[in-house]
């Protein structure tokens, strides 16, 4: 028998990605054991996104004003134009700090099992962007993976007659890696992309 | 450069157990994009929580009401109390339908490292309550690692001298386990513990 409202929050708790019954019930527990400032920290944070979040009508990442910060600084270079499925990866990218460009966020990657189509992404809206002309060079920047292969491949078909520089990350050896245990793929790409270091 | 709202999320649920930075980028992307309905739920299950939930006078464990509707039905008997280390433990022991008494949580077990000692936990309103007589038996019903154990231990010796039955939950194979590949512990309690089939 549980109370009712800690019900109430392990179901609410359970609408998060990958969250089960039993985490669920470890963080209601947790925070209910605890009290009441992390639970004010959470809801102030839940709140304050709730108002403040929109989509940039640009690059349609999640920010506070549209078009976002990034979008509208002009210390970004705009003729450059990084390509990427969610908002995760631009924070990803961001912390890198080798980035000066600006980004498109598709939304997702195609997958045909999932039923996501180009009309569920942000497609038509980078072709529209790609004709305006102020983009040089497009990086697609997708997941090392079936959809992203795909997704990537479907966008350069598409980009190709624009005109426009398309490029792609780089694939090899991950730093830390040893050689030894590489994946045969990763090791292919390491060999097939690898670099003049010297000599003639 | 992420938002400073959805910032402050991701900082706000690295507050939950267990949760660091990736999974809280993860939770917060999420919300942010599955759009207001999500937040909404959460929002109004953590107030709920904050404003409800108080801790039952009797049992310490967390309720709307206190004392709460455990300690305060007609239908359970008083006479055995099942003592537990968290309230995540009656939500598992309610779940069997298989105890009829009442609880007492003591928030937590003894842990010389973490510096848990007798006074942080609610040890002495068990004794307290022991000496009231109504109980008659109490159900020690703590983890079967190191820190349940020990503080197993610490409760019989301190309780025994009151002259109540003092009961343990069983050891022996889960459920679904294949002697094979049970652990040597395991194995041992089982054979210890084994019960009369029939015959004489």
């Amino acid at each position: 028998m549980t109370s009712q409202s800690i019900q109430q929050l392990i179901e609410a708790f359970q609408l998060l990605p990958g969250v089960g019954p039993k985490t669920a019930e470890r963080y209601a527990f947790y925070l209910v054991r605890t009290g009441n400032d992390e639970i004010t920290e959470i809801l102030d944070a839940l709140n304050k996104v709730r108002a403040s979040i929109v989509q940039c009508a640009q690059c349609f990442n999640f920010a506070e004003i549209s078009p976002c910060e990034i979008c509208s600084s002009p210390k970004r270079d705009k003729t450059i134009v990084c390509v990427v499925s969610h908002s995760a990866d631009v924070v990803a990218l961001e912390k890198t700090g080798s980035f000066n460009g600006v980004y498109h966020i598709l939304g997702g990657t195609l997958n045909a099992i999932e039923g996501v189509r180009p009309e569920h992404l942000k497609i038509k809206e980078l072709t529209a962007r790609a004709r305006q002309g102020v983009a040089k060079e497009l990086i697609i920047a997708l997941n090392a993976d079936m959809e992203g292969e795909t997704t990537s491949l479907y966008l350069v078909k598409l980009l190709q007659p624009l005109g426009i520089r398309l490029t792609r990350l780089a694939r090899g050896l991950p730093m830390g890696s040893d050689i030894q245990y590489a994946d045969e793929l990763t090791l292919a790409n390491a060999l097939n992309d690898r670099k003049n270091l010297g000599g003639e």
